[in-house]
């Protein structure tokens, strides 16, 4: 199934407009060629609408915001949705600043994403209107552990009722839920932490996949969710003597370039609630 | 006379001044460091008369355009022609949104840029104000191939002739033309196009390559594209197992690096009409 | 003493706001966390007192400004004094265009950052109105060497004293300076200047080193000078045949990642005046 998801994002070739931090902006773009879409980047007020119309998919992501990023989001977001697009938001920095967490919560309202992809820190900001963080970063007092499992599981279920969306919220354990079913995620390695922008990659990865696969989006954004992790372990492996984060970069996207259905099939660690 | 464009790059180390998006700008400056340039971003309407005018050379890209950057475009074109400075302009996105075609063609009647390098579709988009696309990439309906080749080259040089300036078609075929010559040029491997920013690094070389050789920016363009293509040669051989589309970036960064003379005399493909 | 600077960021991961260039932002924030640290960047102004409110240092970088990161500048280093927070100011094109000369100067007068890092170019803009520049790389003439080495010691130590600040410049020798002692430091590799934003990673580990040793500000910014030199020693050590200079700045940077404090110690190769 999760194979499945991949092939159609290569079959299709989805062409994804992101609206997204200048830090990471440049991985994005490379992952979601890797992973078999098309990226285009824009965030002039004037430009989105002409360029979000001619895509499959919206990806916006607040890092980075500006005045000028915030007002073509709003643009491109309802310009999306008129047209049945997806929209993924990633929320980088909720909680960390008003601008931020603001600027997510009147997203979440006003364009109604289909899919919120987030660290835990970032998701208890937008459900709970409290959430600790450190940074761009999850903050360890959140972390969703075997531990909290069952009750971490039931939060992301009934954030993803009351939004609406798909939810993953991305950490040791990776948590993707509808409002029926929820997919417990165990692909990965911490040292991915070490690299900046393997979550906004994965949001741009994870728009290409959910328009790829309009029947199944949930399913679709698992995928994803499972092929970045896969592609975290597959690129570990790849390091070679004296290697470090910034080769690590490089060996995660190569790895999600050559993933197939059958490497993603055998390598996805989930199970389904 | 390919080898000594080059070896006039690294002679004289020219200074660009480059506009362009902030998806591929990093890879822009390492690619102009690799083939002996010297890189220099500014997109600030009061920075860029200073910048340019320090520089020997610019290269407007419309990528990732906005209000701000398009005013720094038109101010640091007039400086840049005024002082006689090659100006290349690498129209992203034409045909994609109003902004970004309207802003390149409005370039080219103000600025009048000495070189003018694209895909296909975005300058068709210029040329005829036709032209389908498909984001930022080439349309594969407008493709050069050899069954068009003909009227491809015609087209090229038709559209140099109107324009006063050196145009460079980049995809599989690469065509670069003046009123009088056009180079086919057979570089270059398909996987470059799942790197983004290929077109742009190019841009930034070939506008160090025409500075540098001032008395034949069409020779020196096609250098640039030939040095371009046979990088992405020499980086696809240099791959290892298991990469993919992140590093075999960084090796055709790196083959523009090693390359010398002989090497690019040796391995350019190309054919004069 | 240079080994536990590095320990102390590693134990205590210092947050960093970083409001700098678009063209090497990635790079700068793979190289805090390779260090050690932990990056954050925004540059708009509703964005920055909540930003670099939560942090323990600011890296401001005068690199691709324009009018809305410069009013960043202000208020974030305003908020960040306030605050007790370590400043480093990286003047990227000081005596390159009057607004980054003047951006810089007023910065130094408000701000009164805790740490200047510039190449001999910029600091010499700074320090007596003149100085020639060559873009945003320092020029020949200005250059340290051995033979004005006493001169440019004095220079540096007056101008740690008139300004309050630790100087650090780098190039071929670098010299870290407070009123009363200077760290003459012998690392590095010439090929360094052939990749971007060396300066603008070292800019960012040094706010790292200095907000992780508080005690020493002066030291930590010396011990991430030597890091950063003596990675690019080991980085260009670990290229293999083929690779250029876009995997040695991934090289330097997982030097960086590697380093502990037994390394730093027995590579760093200084003296103390």
């Amino acid at each position: 199934m999760l194979g499945t998801c991949l092939e159609n994002v290569r079959k299709t070739v989805p062409l994804v407009h992101n609206i997204t931090n200048y830090v990471t902006v440049n991985d994005v773009a490379n992952a979601l060629l890797a992973c078999g879409g098309s990226p285009i980047m824009s965030d002039e007020p004037e430009d989105v609408t002409d360029i979000t119309s001619i895509c499959g998919g919206l990806n916006i992501n607040t890092g980075t915001l500006n005045r000028r990023s915030i007002e073509a989001m709003f643009i491109a977001g309802a310009r999306a949705k008129e047209l049945g697009h997806v929209v993924l938001l990633d929320p980088v920095g909720a909680g960390a600043s008003a601008l931020r967490t603001d600027t997510a919560l009147a997203l979440m309202e006003k364009v109604r994403p289909d899919v919120i992809r987030g660290n835990i820190s970032e998701i208890k900001t937008l459900a709970l209107g409290s959430g600790t963080t450190k940074g761009v970063d999850a903050d360890a007092a959140d972390a969703v552990t075997e531990a909290n499992l069952d009750a971490m599981v039931e939060f992301t279920r009934r954030f993803a009722e009351k939004t609406g969306a798909v939810i993953a919220i991305t950490g040791a354990i990776d948590l993707v839920s509808d409002a029926k079913t929820t997919y417990i995620i165990r692909n990965g390695r911490a040292e991915m932490s070490k690299i900046t922008g393997t979550g906004c990659q994965l949001s741009g990865v994870a728009t290409a996949y959910a328009v790829a696969n309009p029947q199944s989006k949930t399913v679709a954004v698992a995928a994803a969710v499972c092929l970045m992790g896969l592609a975290g372990e597959i690129g570990f492996a790849h390091l070679q003597p004296g290697e470090g984060n910034s080769s690590y970069r490089n060996r995660i996207i190569d790895a999600i370039y050559n993933m197939d259905a059958a490497a993603l099939e055998k390598g996805a660690r989930y199970e389904v609630r």
